[in-house]
């Protein structure tokens, strides 16, 4: 399959280094970046080179065999850690390659390659159970797919999660059809998802948020699917600002609306959604965000980060352990304890 | 009250001209444009420096004024019906400026400002109506008002139509809170109605159309009142695409849906929405709107201008001859018969 390479290990253990599509660029030109020293890779992780929380973890663990290079793995990962403040996977891979032994650059290229093939299998996974999904869709007169935001292979290992079962349909030749919102404010819909899509080969047509509903109810849609950035144990979803308004609608539009997660980000210690709290973003996103200003200067915005969809307009979850169908705590828990 | 002066008759008859405000630089400047020969309205209509129906048939007859100041009245009628190809309002004004005797520059004058005032009066009426509907919602818990676009008096002759009880309610001492969609993708939320808003000391605050169903849910929304384009004789509404969005938004959360318009936006002559033909926008209004590119190049689009919400997601339609409701087609008749 063509499509993007996001990060990727270039030589051997010993004298290569780790190679960076620079997201920060996109879509106007692709660049990559070459990370040769572990500052190189912390920043790229600050200044978002790579952006998604599985891409992230992935970068610090090729970033800690660039440390082993000059024996400077503990210090390496001591670094990487700060790069981002509230990465999961970051401290999840940084812990787990602080445990290789020996801590050569051979050993923990082993190991970052294992964590990034893990990932990717996962994404594969994903995409396998939502591709039944894909198929029932395809089976029926509305065709089209809409996605929200990049829940893609830019942010992962891999081909994604909500666009794993795009890229699925399109190495087995089903013609599926992408809508994607441009997601406003930060228009990652448009800058990433439409760019990755585009790159391998799929049918991708871009549309602003507030025709969602409009192409709805022309028949063009069959399905929606999003990622997620945090689950309540009875799937109440949390995920960027704009997914709830989708899912309200597709019901709407007797349309299913489904959601696309690795199972670790489900956070069983909450029982719903109503607890979690919601990020408020500065003005200047909505206001100055792409190069000229577009909204009088000091007018009010409101700007929340997020929304929590109720778990009772999610037909279903779609994880790398199976389908969570329909989504309540018992379902939740059932998949959830799959291996 | 203060607020936005954006077309204004300075000096006399003899002598005088046409003060308008440049909407093509807002929100950035608040800079008005003096035309004083008939080249400059048409120039001013034709560049969107006035824009929106009514506020462009009141330019036309102000400029019929400036061309009888120089004989050349019937000239100057000619030439700005054709500024602009689809403004029925354009039309219809100069067209009875050409039935004013004498054709002299004073006549004309007062047949302007008269035209003027009339549209002035309309919005007022139209506000006068919809108050009652405002007071309802500040009564209750739920005291935001939401908008999209901009149905205001950046458009018209007056106080606009869905922002009428806005001005009306400030005016009052009624202490409303506006949300504005920023309404992409031309942005007109964003850049003209919080700026009129706000230069009437009103509170306004800017969201993007995503975070709609969000700010809803947060119980912020009492009501959302929109605009209209064309409204078929049962009801149903074309307006900017993303107000059938909110209207749907607003059922599922249980928040009254209303639009305010003229009764001239009525065309009895289609019995319901599903023939308005719905007109495509090039793909650069998305994908290069803000000043930088913020989609791959050749990306694929589908950008409806407007979408039409069916009758049953709309509460009621206020007129300046009274409010409409329920919607439907005994309803639209007994209220557009009413002078």
């Amino acid at each position: 399959m063509v499509g993007v390479k996001n990060i990727e290990w270039i030589g051997d253990a010993a004298t290569g280094y780790l190679r960076l599509l620079d997201q920060t660029q996109l879509p106007a030109a692709t660049v990559y970046l070459d990370c040769r020293t572990v500052q190189a890779v912390w920043d790229a992780i600050k200044r978002l080179t790579v952006r998604g929380a599985p891409a992230i973890g992935i970068a610090a663990a090729y970033g800690c065999v660039i440390g082993a290079q000059r024996d400077e793995c503990e210090q390496a990962a001591e670094h990487l850690a700060t790069s981002r403040p509230t990465g999961i996977n970051l401290f999840w891979a940084i812990e787990r390659m602080k445990t290789v032994r020996p801590r050569t650059a051979e050993a923990l290229l082993i190991e970052a390659k294992k964590i990034h093939a893990e990932d990717a299998a996962m994404c594969r996974q994903i995409g396998e159970h939502a591709l039944a999904l894909v198929q029932d869709v395809l089976s029926r007169k509305r065709s089209g797919i809409l996605t929200h935001c990049n829940a893609g292979a830019l942010a992962t290992g891999g081909i994604g999660t909500a666009t794993a079962p795009m890229y699925l349909a399109r190495e087995r030749g089903m013609p599926v059809r992408i809508y994607v919102d441009e997601t406003r404010p930060l228009l990652q819909g448009a800058r990433l998802t439409t760019y990755e899509l585009d790159a391998a080969g799929i049918d991708v047509t871009l549309i602003c948020d507030g025709m969602a509903a409009q192409v709805m109810r022309e028949g063009k849609i069959g399905m929606v699917i999003t990622g997620a950035d945090r689950i309540a144990a009875n799937g109440d979803t949390a995920n960027k600002i704009g997914t709830y308004n989708l899912a309200v609608l597709a019901q709407h539009h007797d349309i299913p609306f489904y959601v696309a997660a690795p199972s670790s980000t489900f956070d069983l210690a909450i029982s719903d959604g109503g607890v979690i709290p919601i990020e408020q973003r500065a003005a200047e996103e909505i206001t100055e965000g792409f190069g000229r200003r577009t909204a009088p200067l000091d007018v009010k915005t409101y700007s929340p980060a997020f929304d929590v969809t109720p778990h009772e307009l999610i037909h279903a979850i779609v994880t790398e352990r199976g389908i969570i169908e329909p989504v309540n705590p018992e379902q939740v828990r059932r998949v959830l304890n799959k291996r």
